[in-house]
């Protein structure tokens, strides 16, 4: 399954918005299409995010667009993801675009595989795994991050079990994880965001893996919610995992730093179509929240398995 | 606000299921629609299901049923709230079920009245509090433990900011909790369950208080989510309390032998009438969880703020 595909210079989309009822496309002529995709959530997820960017930079240069000026734009579609920017800049620094996303598409996929064999190495016969929000081949071009590290192990023939939680308020975890896992015959089981602590608790928990939309020296920003099955992972020895290519890492700033987007009241006001709560009632809603290092086992790349309190060293041996 | 009213040897309950869009009511004649009125959750909270509770045996006893038989039956309702237990064991052993009753409905609101008055000591001017769930007059026969210490200071002048949870999968603190402090002109926004910890990391909150299902010498049983809620407040150094009536406590018992409900997966596959994941998703569905001592600032009761640390000295004191 590919979450998009460049196709007579067009990008073709799955419309995310619409999983898990109907499998629906969504085709971009033109860069701002992208954008709306990417500001309504038709494609999310930080690596898919990073490639459809760069296919929007790449529908700008056949269009002849000022793409100094169609890459701040860009960027300005959702601040968080580290991805968008990374790979908006790569494109602009290329002498051809087309051929520039097409290799990042590529390069994505290829990635996804190693986290998968990397992160497998961790995963036990017989583990359950939480997972929050979707960091699966949704998430990505193909194959996911997390979720990746699940189906590699699933193909290796371990008895793994997939607890994924909901992940309000857009439920991306109910949606698509559940969705995703089903699809290959992965058995999975749904729960509200509140119950994780609770099974984390009880002892029913093996690992928590989760993805990434930026990952700094002190930590990792990642879908709101993330903080809190930390934190229980942590107060229940229950090893927390983030699986995110290079792509996500930037060290030259705080992980607090991040700019952490705040999302229209309707997400939360409202769900499956109705309204949750009084009519007119005021709603905080960040996208994103801040992982401290401390709280994180091992970060899962397409390198290896990095230590987050030995980065440094990891990344000098790379070089 | 009354969630529920004896009139003409019948009991009135607020229907909260319907809430907060239609203010309904359901009537219940016997002993076995107050039981439907628990299980289903038109009365929920645990001192108004204690109450209501009370008002079951007063029906049965109105109509002649071996109430040893009745109150086996009202106690099978809900296992883990406790003063659905004390409540049914103290009519019993009164000699008229109806005057008892209606003497535990008026302590009730005595009790909460007292909750508030000790609570609103620990609130500031400025302070911004955090919910979950509902434990407000919805919860009781009016008032609330939770939000009577929230109403109290808000009524003694102070100015102060409630932020609710949403509460899956119910969406108790959505569709309650905002709904009460909407009522009284209170200040309130509602968050999803993933946001309390960010918004505590980012120093936005400055006391959580919460309800209690039951209360022992090792924490307490409440509403699944709030261990992640408390995890939190540790971490970021926000006062974690609980306000509940001596009802709920039991010494006899640790915290962990509470029998946990497990509710159906409907309550989770689908809100406001609408599936939000593949159909035949199998789910996992606790409606409560432990919170352990450690975590906790104190317990409001209505014989003040209790250091759960040193509960047996405060009881001992009160003998």
């Amino acid at each position: 399954m590919k979450t998009m595909e460049w196709k007579d210079n067009k990008l073709i989309l799955i419309d995310q918005t619409k999983l898990p009822d109907e499998l629906a496309y969504f085709t971009c002529n033109t860069y701002r299409d992208v954008i709306v995709a990417i500001k309504t959530m038709v494609v999310r997820g930080a690596p898919a995010i990073g490639v459809a960017a760069a296919f929007a930079m790449a529908l700008a240069y056949l269009r002849d667009e000022n793409l100094e000026k169609v890459a701040n734009e860009i960027k300005s579609s959702r601040p968080t993801a580290i991805n968008l920017f990374w790979a908006v800049d790569r494109v602009l620094a290329s002498n051809n675009p087309v051929e520039e996303a097409l290799t990042m598409y590529e390069e994505d996929i290829e990635t996804n595989l190693a986290i998968g064999r990397y992160g497998s190495e961790i995963i036990l016969d017989g583990d359950v795994i939480l997972t929050h929000c979707n960091a699966g081949a949704l998430a990505c071009v193909d194959y996911g991050t997390a979720l990746g590290v699940v189906r590699s192990a699933f193909h290796q023939g371990k008895d793994i079990n997939v607890v994924c939680d909901e992940t309000r308020p857009l439920g991306q975890g109910a949606r698509l994880s559940v969705w995703e896992m089903q699809k290959e015959n992965i058995p999975v089981k749904l729960i509200p965001d509140v119950a994780s602590g609770y099974l984390m608790q009880q002892g029913k928990i093996d690992k928590v893996i989760i993805g990434a939309d930026r990952v700094a020296n002190d930590g990792i920003a990642n879908k709101i919610g993330s903080l809190m099955v930390a934190l229980a992972a942590k107060r229940f020895h229950v090893p927390f995992y983030v699986a995110a290519p290079l792509s996500t890492f930037d060290f030259d700033i705080s992980i607090y730093s991040t700019e952490i987007e705040e999302r229209g009241p309707e997400e939360v006001t409202h769900y499956g179509g109705s309204r949750i709560c009084p009519k007119g009632t005021e709603v905080i809603n960040p996208a994103f929240d801040i992982v401290p290092s401390d709280l994180i086992a091992g970060i899962i790349s397409e390198k290896g398995i990095i230590n987050p309190e030995k980065f440094k060293e990891f990344f000098q041996k790379l070089i």
